[in-house]
């Protein structure tokens, strides 16, 4: 029963308030601890059947949001998962997007840059894979690579890069302007959790198709990846397109939190079913005919 | 436990050969009953049950397919739905697809052709949306519409209609030589379970939606589509790419028979997790050291 305020126990924080981060000051990762669980469930059973219970509210909403489109509503929901190697983008892909139905999600994951893409902006190849009205876009990494790994692999001059904040910031405000609710996700993994499930690829033949020694090279460089974030989270966590840092060291709070994080934005859409624009009566009277 | 016989039971039927169409011969669709459940389970509670409990399996299949594919099996599978107004292709994509990992699903709802897309050959369009090496492409509608509504609704010259049914064969041969295993369903329904659907939706204001009073209009030519679809099947069901004739009525039967297809066709292909193509111990003691 979805009561006004989205269904929430009395006293139940807003995940988005606890999460979000505030933007526009220097922020100190070591001091968020990535096995928290800031809100609601506490132990793994618990967070399972919570996520799980989810799963009919999403995908009802997202039927919602898909049927508004089909009158002309124009908003979309994009969400943007960045983390470490190993933080779960790709598992909350599965688990947490699992839930919906797939026939509306739009999912890309991004690659090293081909040399086409090279050839433009960076924010050329964003813009072909955008979320269209109704849909749920979903970005395993993004735009955001391009401060982040072209930062910490010097892939492009720094005063390019130094640009490069402002013109993400003006071009998520222009899609929160155009209907797009942008839901970024920062996955907050700690270096030695990283290393257990390194290790554990390793442990399984059957997932050492995942692992890639040049992973290590790039876990040597945490350090810099860690201040790279860190940027990013202080320049690019706006009004218009906030991140959120969700504790990833947890498997099943991390689904959680960010299945919670979509049911609350999509909540505050509120998407509704479109009246038609035919004569009901006229129409069945013709059916029954038929 | 797979057994070397895909998990069958002694002496149950292999789906495939059940509902695979002969292809090269007249067929009257009269003749087959779309309320039957020609193999599997023949109630509503075993066959929601059996589909669930195809899920982990195919779910599983799918992820060894796109392991393959990181170490260059260009092997793939391409799900064509198609089927009357309210046959259920979309309700597919919820409740079959959905039991994948929705990033390695490329969906496809093809819609009547752009300005675009009639300018180039009707193929054109089809080729940008193909699934990659590892990937399940799923076509809500296909190319098929191109001697579908295009002959129903006289949108080509008779002759270029009639070329369509050899380019669409030598097409998907192509394919078949290039690793893709195409998966033609055609979703049977009978002309009063659409009557019984379409007012269904008109009953539920939050279906209103998905009702448009053109699907009345699109009804009157039954008798064209049906003949329409027979001589697709007649002419289009080669061994590169056979199709199959699924009872569409039932949709907890629908459900269970496209996930038994695709299971089927993923335990042949067989594919395998890749070994890796590095020193397993260096970069275990390499990490630990990390």
């Amino acid at each position: 029963m979805a009561k006004k305020d989205g269904g929430r126990k009395r006293g139940e924080p807003v995940l988005r308030d606890v999460l979000r981060i505030p933007g526009g000051e220097p922020i100190d990762l070591g001091a968020y601890d990535s096995r928290a669980t800031p809100a609601g469930p506490t132990g793994k059973a618990a967070g399972l059947a919570a996520t799980a219970g989810l799963g009919p509210r999403l995908a009802g909403l997202q039927e919602r949001l898909y049927a508004a489109s089909t009158a002309g509503d124009r908003r979309r929901l994009l969400l943007v998962l960045q983390g470490m190697d190993t933080s779960g983008k790709g598992g909350t892909v599965k688990h947490v997007i699992g839930l919906f139905n797939p026939s509306g999600c739009r999912i890309h994951a991004f690659k090293a840059p081909t040399r086409e893409e090279r050839n433009h902006p960076f924010l050329w190849r964003v813009m072909r894979v955008l979320p269209q009205p109704g849909e749920i876009g979903i970005f395993d990494r993004s735009h955001y690579e391009d401060v982040l790994i072209a930062r910490v692999r010097d892939l492009a001059p720094r005063r390019e890069i130094a640009r490069r904040y402002g013109q993400i910031n003006r071009f998520e405000k222009s899609l929160a302007e155009d209907g797009v609710t942008v839901v970024k996700v920062f996955l907050h993994l700690s270096y030695e959790e990283q290393r257990a499930r390194l290790l554990e690829r390793l442990d399984n033949p059957d997932k050492h198709w995942k692992f890639n020694p040049g992973d290590i090279e790039e876990r040597a460089l945490w350090p810099a990846y860690r201040q790279a974030y860190e940027r990013v989270l202080e320049r690019c966590s706006t009004d218009a397109a906030p991140w959120y840092l969700v504790p990833a060291d947890r498997k099943w709070y991390r689904n959680w939190a960010i299945s919670k994080l979509l049911l609350e934005h999509l909540e505050a859409l509120d998407p509704k079913y479109p009246p038609g624009d035919f004569d009901v009566e006229e129409s069945r009277a013709r059916l029954l005919a038929s």
